[in-house]
């Protein structure tokens, strides 16, 4: 079986995830003295690619361009890019993949990654389909660092054309790099969850910013407005592309949620105590049953 | 003119906010070598009197017969109860107050106040209508601490019957318990402000827990859900109360905010990318703006 300190690793887009997880592959595998390992990276522009080697954090790179000299190389590649121009990166680059490879990327929507990728890909390529759950307002590999994934979630959908010795070391290098929980399932559900917990929320926070009537309104804020809207800082074309590619779930969502909000709007203003009362204690104690990975984990 | 380290503090309520104003007032009022002042304390129960008599945080405690006592004592009165409660208490105990006080309290909602105060209070106490904005989903005198106010805001709604020398040893006292900021306003704009920062974002987040169809959903969860929906762990009496209290400007906020997010819902189910990306991109400068006072007033 292959050893992760051994492997080479490909990087497709050096961004605030690209760039984390090669700073968690240099700290937390390639760190051992017998490692013979390495990371390439590839990035359309260059400036990071070339503060990345200056970091010590990848020993190769590659523009673009010369993509094509990089991907045969790489034992484990992980495409860093939006959703779609991951699919379209797959499609024009798959010749070039070295066989045996173990590919996959970092996209939030995973349903366009089932139906496409059988048609996508080589028998001797294994496309696993995986979805790392951390995220900010901040982007870029400046913002990039080792420690990003302590404490939050990997999804993992394994499909029925994988190798179990492929998974086994796919899970053992997402624990490597840091993350605390991996949830397996199906990618229908997956992007149900997701449309729920990730995409839902970016829905909410940004309506809330916008039905803000004044700018100067954190006058008034006791910390609740803020972390409501903190993720309102958003990156406007890959949310686009995730709330349309996720339109059918994410629609439903929004619309539970929206019947709930109705609730409370009519017992409000029905003067409805009473009601209001046994929501809210429904309310609190939903809310911490579902308690939070990050004091789970501790 | 008064000197706050030799005033005789009068605490109702000894909760969360309770609790810490004590200690905020211990610890950076009382602390000097030649203070003379005092804190008493008067609560229902008695547990969290005697643990604030061990802790060093109070002089003198009183259960709620005999409140009754310490009134004629307390230069500088902070009623720490709900809204409706502390209108009951000013009602019943007004005539016990001591003659030059300043009584004062710490509710969500203020144009009760406004509106009640001249008929209850008498002409040698002056009442002063403020909001200190801290909070959270621990309560009690076990999660009070004197550091509970650093980097909160505090809310003060001046009246014409107000005394100068009162509100310029009010926005001392802000100051040294903590608060970074004193926002000075009408208390029809408080309740209009803090309908949206505060008692909209209670209502989303209770409304987003509600709408969860599975408590395991954070194994799904990047920690956008958990931000959204970490105050939603309410003291359900209080928010009722609050709600409704304020029902007027919340259901419109409530209103507001459904619109914005019928537009976001039109837009992704229509697949509208180029409305979706111009509102998101106008969402994150918006927020950006806004900024947090927490990063403001470093």
């Amino acid at each position: 079986m292959r050893n992760l300190k051994d492997l080479t690793y490909g990087i497709v887009g050096l961004g605030i995830m690209g760039g984390s997880i090669a700073k968690a592959i240099r700290q937390n595998i390639l760190c051992r003295s017998d490692a013979s390992g390495k990371i390439l990276a590839c990035n359309r522009s260059t400036a990071c690619l070339i503060q990345a080697r200056a970091d010590g954090v990848v020993d190769e790179t590659f523009t673009t361009e010369r993509v094509q000299e990089m991907l045969p190389k790489c034992d484990l590649l992980y495409v860093c890019l939006y959703p779609h121009a991951t699919l379209d990166f797959l499609k024009e680059n798959k010749q070039f993949f070295k066989s045996g490879a173990i590919v996959t990327d970092i996209s939030g929507v995973k349903g366009i990654f089932e139906k496409e990728l059988p048609s996508i890909l080589r028998d001797d390529v294994d496309f696993i389909i995986g979805h790392p759950m951390a995220g900010g307002e901040k982007e870029g590999y400046v913002n990039s660092k080792a420690e990003f994934f302590i404490n939050h979630n990997y999804i993992l959908c394994e499909q029925s054309f994988n190798k179990k010795e492929n998974l086994d070391l796919m899970r053992d290098f997402i624990a490597e790099i840091g993350f605390s929980r991996i949830t397996e399932t199906s990618c229908d559900t997956h992007d149900y969850k997701i449309g729920f917990t990730s995409q839902l929320c970016h829905v909410i926070a940004s309506a809330l910013v916008e039905s803000a009537q004044d700018p100067e309104i954190t006058a008034f804020g006791g910390g609740s407005f803020e972390d409501l809207t903190r993720i309102a800082m958003i990156n406007a074309p890959l949310w686009t592309e995730l709330f349309i590619s996720n339109k059918e779930k994410l629609v439903e969502h929004i619309e539970n949620f929206e019947k709930q909000m109705d609730i409370f709007k009519r017992a409000i203003r029905d003067k409805d105590s009473e009601t209001l009362k046994a929501i809210l204690e429904d309310t609190r104690e939903k809310r911490l049953q579902m308690g939070s990975i990050r004091t789970v984990r501790k």
